[in-house]
């Protein structure tokens, strides 16, 4: 079963669609050098908008959970893709130390676990899972939501190598997106892989740098295809400095969403987009659409009740919102049965694997559907992403498809970019070889 | 669907299928350091046979067609593993010319082609076809079996580079065993990667090199894995300066297969196997299953009538057999629907992409079922080789699918090694950069 697809397919994104399919060669090896001089992150997943006129990332996670959203079928090609990033970033390697997330409660998360951690082993490592909670003294078992068991050891730091009792790693692989805090015992590590970096935790990302380092490689990529780079990239701003609940730094909020939404009013009238303007105001840091706010009048922000000041003040493990990026808003106009959709893509290194809908029945078509106490239901895309078929229609849902993994793979670009740019002076771009 | 096996599953194969599983790890890692050392061949499948006690291949194929006997389920992993090999081979590529076999009148080679040159595309190269056929001097389309066009062009040399008008690629990659010799036109091309290389070719491969490059493959394997090499490789020997038709080299040939029914006969006691041992003479070079026999006595090698001779003289396009390989005959056990059965799995680069089954109604379990005018029914494998399940039992599909990926792959392995070894010594063993 493929997805139905009522997308609005008039207007920009078919021809969009139709520059993707006819520059296919040129993309891939555009992307194909660009991994020659950047390392691709170990995994990420890439929340797309496709509005009808533009299809852009809004998202970009570097700690993807939801492996067990993805459609089995594709897991051949996951596994060979984590062989293939072995191959160039540690071709020793034998074991790998999976660090998961601490919050063991949740079932569903541990099925994303054992399903990330069944594909590592397909691919011929032996892994075993290490925690960072304080809680875990001994050799834990877990059971995940379909009743398969996981189980978490305790971390232990001999020197300067990570490992569990009796097991030595050569990689050390993060599901743990660190919003908590670098934790001492993950900092200083030689002679073994660490992904994603240490940089790329929420302790210290910003999203705004994401996208800053999207911006040139969107900018390329429409000089590549001769497009305008908007159809691909949204509009941002950011403002540091903000306290929501002292109300600091709303005149910043205020200025810039009038900014964003100006611009986005003369895109529209020049591409003759009869839709309103609005802008998602997100904390620059942190995850779980938690502080994510959509609004279409600088006014909103000037006038939050203390619910939404709440709301926007704290996101994950308490981490308190001082930055925020403001970010064009892109309503998904893709429904599956009258519900709104939106696309996730997956990738392992440079390689798309697959992805999912996340799909609310109670939502509309612009907010956030990733949002905490909102249930969807993921629905795994029946196509893999990456073949397009150039005998079909340009909106075909294998070219629509292969539309997406092209610009899921661009977000993906634009993290290694991001990362190199935020990376500490004294780390060293490459990693150090495993051992 | 899955295949319905019915192979004895009983005695050496079975804890031959769970060493594989239990060793996984360690033999994924020693595959991928043995492919940071050895270049892969750009494609490659490989003729399995199962009996039931040995899991062994018999022909590996340097010029593989019968891409289109594979499952459509698994394209892209076929499209990823070639957007692997490029990044190795040469990340800068933009134009593939594929050079075909030149009998352009089998429909279903045409349509081998047509598969190829999809996945070729979709993994995003410009990809044209050109033929060494002197008949072919314009563009001219053909019609595949199933109706795809097809179109062939003349090839066009200059200077060092070799393409078509108006078409300068950065790779050729052939399609065309060269069987009837290398045409001077493929000879000193520089700037451009051409797979396999010449030698690779029928006109000067030799089965024999391959089984001895294979020998030390076996050998290393069966080191990491603490088991008995025979257990993955049968038994050869060879016979040069054999003429069929004046019946010279007939004593060689009796004395090496009385050596190597001996030799069996050996191996199957210790095992306690009930067979009767035999062998298979083949053509040392050449293909298509041509020049094949199978005995079981020295003394059927000497009684060969005219009809005989003349079938094992010569192979594919007149090539005069003067060399002969013998090699342990490796019946397969395999049925599926009581029709005898041979897998047969596709590799591009290091990577599995899939496998079909030689089915055959009228054959025996040790024929030969890759034979000219015998009718086979390709049943594309539903499963990719690639995934083990550590859940399952060690003969469950995936398991048994999983041990055919990795005895191919060590037969992939053996050819990078041959190839290296029958290299011309004026070759670079790395490819010269393309441009």
């Amino acid at each position: 079963m493929v997805p139905h697809l009522t997308t609005a397919l008039t207007g920009p994104l078919l021809e969009l669609e139709q520059r993707i399919l006819d520059g296919a060669c040129a993309i891939e090896r555009w992307l194909r050098l660009w991994w020659q001089q950047h390392e691709p992150p170990f995994y990420s997943s890439v929340d797309l908008r496709n509005s009808g006129f533009k299809l852009a990332p809004v998202d970009t996670n570097l700690f993807p959970g939801g492996f067990n959203n993805l459609n089995p079928a594709f897991v051949p090609l996951a596994v060979q893709a984590v062989r293939s990033l072995l191959e160039r970033l540690c071709p020793n390697a034998k074991n790998l130390l999976l660090v998961p997330e601490s919050h063991t409660r949740n079932r569903w998360y541990l099925e994303n676990v054992a399903v990330l951690a069944t594909i590592l082993r397909q691919a011929g490592l032996e892994v075993r899972l290490g925690s960072l909670s304080p809680d875990v003294a001994a050799p834990t078992a877990l059971e995940t939501a379909t009743g398969k068991r996981v189980v978490v050891e305790p971390l232990r730091r001999s020197g300067a190598r990570l490992g569990l009792d009796g097991f030595d790693p050569c990689i050390v692989l993060l599901n743990n997106d660190l919003s908590a805090g670098v934790p001492d015992i993950l900092r200083g590590l030689e002679g073994q892989v660490l992904v994603p970096p240490l940089h790329a935790g929420w302790a210290s990302r910003l999203k705004s740098q994401h996208f800053a380092a999207y911006d040139d490689v969107a900018a390329e990529f429409a000089r590549l295809l001769d497009i305008d780079p908007w159809l691909v990239n949204p509009y941002h701003a950011q403002c540091g400095e903000i306290d929501f609940q002292t109300r600091a730094g709303e005149e910043c909020l205020a200025a810039n969403v009038a900014m964003l939404l100006e611009k986005i009013r003369a895109k529209y009238r020049e591409y003759r987009i009869g839709e309103t303007p609005f802008v998602a105001v997100k904390a620059d840091a942190g995850t779980y659409g938690m502080g994510v706010m959509m609004v279409r009048d600088p006014a909103e922000v000037r006038d939050l009740n203390r619910r939404q000041r709440n709301r926007m003040a704290v996101v994950k493990e308490g981490l308190v919102v001082s930055n925020v990026i403001l970010q064009e808003g892109v309503a998904t106009m893709e429904r599956i049965e009258d519900k709104v959709a939106e696309p996730v893509v997956y990738m392992v290194g440079p390689h798309v694997i697959g992805g999912f809908y996340r799909v609310h029945g109670a939502r509309g078509a612009e907010d956030n559907l990733n949002a905490p106490g909102m249930h969807f239901v993921p629905l795994a895309f029946e196509q893999s992403c990456t073949v397009p078929d150039p005998h079909a229609a340009c909106d075909a849902p294998p070219n629509r498809f292969y539309a997406y993994g092209v610009v899921a793979r661009l977000a993906a670009a634009g993290a290694a970019l991001e990362l190199e740019r935020t990376a500490p002076r004294a780390a060293a771009r490459v990693s150090p070889p495993c051992a």
